[in-house]
């Protein structure tokens, strides 16, 4: 038992598994279920603090491969931590970089001890281990530390994801032993691919750990939606309940309300920030680019519904000239509508559940699976 | 008479010809001396109105030239002009696009009907004369609109510019005539080039007119920075003393505060909003590139003294860390912290003035000629 956090669950769903809740960190609270943005390099790309904190954020991510590389944790350390260092005084989680390193990373190699890659900065070869990514991520300071873990591709063999699965494990083990900071939680993360035996029994397994959260992983990685939706599914509600659920890199509409409603309470995603920066807009879970011919004349807001900076006070006309003008401006209204809506969407889910109406009024977005999007790939 | 504008003096330098005054608009007041910041497409690049009303902007610019190709008047007109379009209410002037079209555009054919070029859009041959410029500023809808000149380039002979100076002359009567709103103050321009005698002339010409305000344009087109001091001297004391005196294109500190000891009121320059894209701050007069090592784990403000949301929140290491990324914030951040900074600098030799002690403070700007820098290429 970590006493500086805590799971308080307020209501739960009477038709799914659907949860809303509280999560304590010692940065404040998070109301849950709640999407979280992503700040990979100590920023919300494109936005400030204050501009974040009117979105309605509350948990912000950060990336420990990221600030591992640029500035370097001791810079980070030596700013007063994370919160200090980027101006953020609300809660905080750090990945553990162990995507990033499977993921981005040249010359990588995989042993028992650990992973060497190449510094795409300055070329020199880096060791990432269990142990390693935890005193970074000490260092860092987040409120929320991630397991280093392994994650396997998609398509990958069952023997592989077996492998990895275990390995994960007994990184874990690792991870917890090498954690120092009480004020600091440290969530495992359930992997299996898209085989549904191996991610019940990590699931298990894990929940028998008495850890502050636990996240689900290796998912959004290229598997068709309806695989997502089944390893959710079957993997959410066997967690242990008092305790929140983090499903990592996703956060459509769609994928998120499935998630709910098998018991998830946290996501995060990158795509309203980087569609922001493609010129596009999220609106009621719909994708629009500014640059299209029918915004020119617009003098509507994206979203005449949204509280956000960007639609009380521009026209759809206004942000589609300053994405034509390529205007870095676009960008930020863009990014700051964008967030505003996932958390609006949760935020709605939230109130939902509280007064029993989830299922009533978001069962239309556990039915149809959309588009499998790539969100993972930062 | 223009009724919706005037211009009244609080306090003249006893050692100078500096001046305090209120330019009154149907938008607000502007406190003078100030610096104005450029929003040429209908926006300061990388920040909002609202971080922009921040820095202590009263007026701003925006540009008839950039507008006109994009998004066009219309469509300002259409999202309710341009304090509506682009989200701010207080002062605006627009430049009358003449020095753009001199400057920018291809395929450039002057007459004295006025100017053809070539679209960098679409490449159709667009027509700029004196009474299409005021009709586009009008349409557009700012405050303070430009009469449409011939810039002379620099060096030019003293014929070339005499001839410019006569057809700015025999244009700003057109632009006179053209000109329809009176909520719009229009501005002549003093041309002249480095010839003082000519400079003389043509403001003791303009000044004949009943105007609202004039302006000394042709100025930081390539001159050494004894010539501009000198053009500056020759001209602003010959403009009427009880109009606003606006020098277009300069905004250095030692530019300004020489500037303002002739008694020039108004200033613009593209130099804080463009050093900011480049990470590079302005700090006490100074230029600092934030990419430099001995910022790296410095973890001061910018300017302690600066009571900017960037200084007031963020350290040079951060920002140092943000340029390094190349991420945008990094330039949002620089871009308050600069015009700020610039603003800041108008306004304390304001209050110097109103004390009389412009001089004994501000007098070592007034001598050593700093690099002559290239502010006008937007
Ligand atoms: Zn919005
Ligand atoms: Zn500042």
């Amino acid at each position: 038992m970590n006493a500086n956090f805590s799971f308080q669950s307020l209501a739960t769903c009477s038709q799914t598994k659907a949860r809303a809740g509280i999560f304590f960190t010692p940065h404040g609270p998070v109301e849950t279920p709640r999407f979280m943005p992503v700040g990979t390099l100590a920023n919300v790309k494109t936005i400030t603090p204050a501009q974040l904190r009117d979105t309605g954020a509350q948990m912000v991510l950060s990336n420990t491969y990221h600030l591992h590389l640029q500035p370097g944790e001791e810079i980070v350390a030596g700013g007063g931590g994370l919160h200090k260092f980027m101006g953020w005084n609300g809660p905080m989680l750090t990945d553990s970089g162990g995507f990033q390193v499977f993921s981005l990373s040249e010359m990588r190699k995989i042993t028992e001890e650990g992973v060497t890659f190449r510094s795409p900065h300055d070329g020199q070869i880096i060791k990432f281990t269990p142990e390693r990514s935890i005193e970074i991520q000490n260092i860092l300071g987040a409120d929320v530390i991630m397991a280093f873990d392994e994650c396997p591709p998609y398509p990958a063999t069952r023997q592989e994801v077996e492998a990895a699965t275990d390995r994960t494990y007994r990184w874990l083990e690792r991870c917890i032993n090498a954690h120092q900071r009480p004020d600091q939680a440290l969530f495992p993360i359930v992997q299996g691919g898209v085989y549904l035996d191996l991610r019940a029994r990590a699931a298990l397994d894990l929940g028998k750990l008495d850890m502050p959260g636990f996240a689900i992983g290796g998912v959004s990685v290229g598997e068709p939606p309806e695989l997502m939706a089944q390893i959710v599914q079957a993997t959410a509600p066997l967690l242990p309940v008092n305790k929140p659920r983090y499903l990592m890199g996703v956060g459509t509409y769609r994928e998120m309300a499935i998630a709910i409603a098998s018991g998830v309470d946290l996501f995060d995603c990158v795509i309203p920030t980087r569609w922001a920066r493609h010129g596009t807009a999220i609106v009621q879970g719909e994708r629009w680019n500014l640059k299209n011919a029918k915004f020119r004349e617009d003098f509507t807001p994206l979203d005449e519904t949204c509280p956000c900076y960007t639609c009380q006070n521009f026209t759809r006309a206004y942000i589609s000239h300053l994405v034509r003008s390529q205007e870095i401006l676009a960008y930020t209204l863009l990014t700051i509508h964008n967030i505003t809506e996932l958390i609006r969407f949760t935020q709605k889910i939230r109130q939902s559940i509280l007064s029993d109406r989830f299922f009533t009024d978001f069962g239309h977005w556990l039915t149809h699976p959309e588009e499998n999007l790539q969100t993972k790939d930062q």
